[in-house]
């Protein structure tokens, strides 16, 4: 049963997660080598937890486009992997020193801080490998293009260097503007969000315009999701998140809702994810689950 | 001029050394952007520094099959940049703790951890992006395989897994068989090694057998190089080596020389080196550069 067939969000993620953790749980290395610390870090951060929003963005795009399920699945994959490359490095002591990831201990507290450098390096390897797998595109072209736009997002100019200028602004400790944190985000989260929403376009070859539009869409998207994610660190419950909420208010960070305030952050969250839908409108009904997406975004409690 | 102009490999070495550094120069971001230290960092890092040796066995292999000098260059940088983010990563306080590297303070020592970490983060994906583009190589065929061929050298089954069994081993204190010491050295540095001297053969299509020729020569010249940095560690000073010598001896590590002492350990990497070269006879003279690298590689003082 693929993706399309679903016609309520819930079941359709629930569904993308079970098929991408299965992915997942076929392209991480297991063994008894002496290696196998590695490798059980790398599995324990990508495996059972974690909502799988970017895989169902990617899997949602592609069905767009008629992209078979293989393909589908090991571009939401890598993208996964570098998700969790990017919580594993993001939670270490020198970065956001946070101790639990998914209701469970992170990567670093579950093993060790080196191993944990290294299984983030390794996930990260692992990604382009398996973008650049034969498996993944019948087009080797269309493989180097999702590889040069998961570089790109993940990147310097991406989540890397958004996750640069977030630790700064702490570190500094000064008020940033909203236009200075729409740009934080865009780079931290925005970036990856929207590869996610558009490599189903890549995948399927589909029009230029056809692929800007879910550049558009992601482009709101991402933004709404970030504020939803400053509220829920406002409003949010350790048991719910899995990570601990608070953190961003404790440390003075200026987020979307320091400066916006609740109400007026949530009027705009909800704002965002109505304009991202609203890009959608030459797909017609198939871009429902998309649709839906963009309101569970805002609307979500974890 | 091109590499294969030069008959003498330490002139031609050089020479690699500046033509990559060049075009690590234009690939690497720079700007005055917030996220401006992230550029310094990974900057700071990549250029002004390194014996670039994975840069000239990617460029030496690419004069074989007469590949143009732009993709051979982007080829070895790629390499490089995987080089330089492996350095970062593991001079880092949770690894192996080292305040210096290229005669210069290390990445975090010169920044700060975080700012290390994420340098490191970024400098692999923009390998693969460079590698992924289409300046690399205009079959995107064989940018892919590239792409495959890098992911593998550096993931958890190569360089990664390589410095997690060596920081494993310091952890347990054990003896090494020869047999464990040499399955981690081909991992932890042998892997980019043997990708760099395969790189120019699948850049220029070449057939199978000189790929495995190439394998073969970087198989035996990955533990010759090895070996001596293992009697430089023991041999070297701070200022010929601009890292800090004697850390293996202290850190009771089991290394080549620790298991076979300096003698048979020198005589080994002479024998591992003419065995190198070897493999290049179907070349003829067009193999010359690889043939004296083979030699320099046993016989460097840093």
């Amino acid at each position: 049963m693929p993706l399309s067939s679903h016609r309520q969000f819930e079941p359709a993620l629930a569904f993308a997660a079970a098929s991408v953790e299965r992915t997942l749980d076929s392209l991480l290395p297991s063994g008894n080598e002496g290696e196998a610390r590695l490798f059980d870090a790398m599995r324990y951060s990508c495996l059972g937890g974690g909502k799988r929003l970017r895989a169902f963005f990617a899997l949602a795009s592609a069905t767009l486009f008629r992209v078979a399920p293989l393909p589908a699945l090991r571009t939401a994959s890598a993208i996964e992997l570098v998700h969790a490359y990017s919580l594993i490095h993001d939670d270490l002591p020198a970065m956001d020193d946070d101790d639990l990831r998914r209701g469970k201990p992170s990567c670093h507290k579950q093993f060790d801080e080196a191993t944990a450098i290294l299984a983030g390096d390794a996930l990260q390897a692992l990604a382009f490998e398996v973008l650049a797998h034969e498996d993944t595109h019948g087009d080797p072209a269309v493989r180097a293009a999702l590889i040069v736009e998961l570089a790109k997002a993940s990147g310097a100019h991406g989540m890397v260097g958004g996750q640069m200028l977030d630790l700064l602004a702490e570190a500094r400790g000064d008020e940033m503007s909203i236009g200075a944190i729409t740009r934080l985000q865009r780079m931290k989260t925005g970036a990856l969000i929207s590869f996610a929403c558009t490599a189903g376009a890549i995948l399927g070859k589909a029009s230029d315009h056809s692929r800007a539009a879910l550049a558009g869409y992601a482009h709101d998207l991402g933004l709404a999701f970030q504020i939803a994610d400053d509220l829920l660190d406002i409003e949010g419950n350790v048991v719910d998140l899995g990570k601990t909420p608070g953190k961003d208010v404790e440390a003075g960070k200026a987020t979307f809702v320091s400066i916006l305030g609740v109400e007026r952050a949530r009027t705009q969250a909800g704002l965002l994810a109505r304009q991202a839908a609203a890009h959608l409108e030459s797909f017609g009904e198939a871009a429902d689950l998309l649709r839906q997406a963009a309101n569970f975004v805002v609307a979500r409690r974890t």
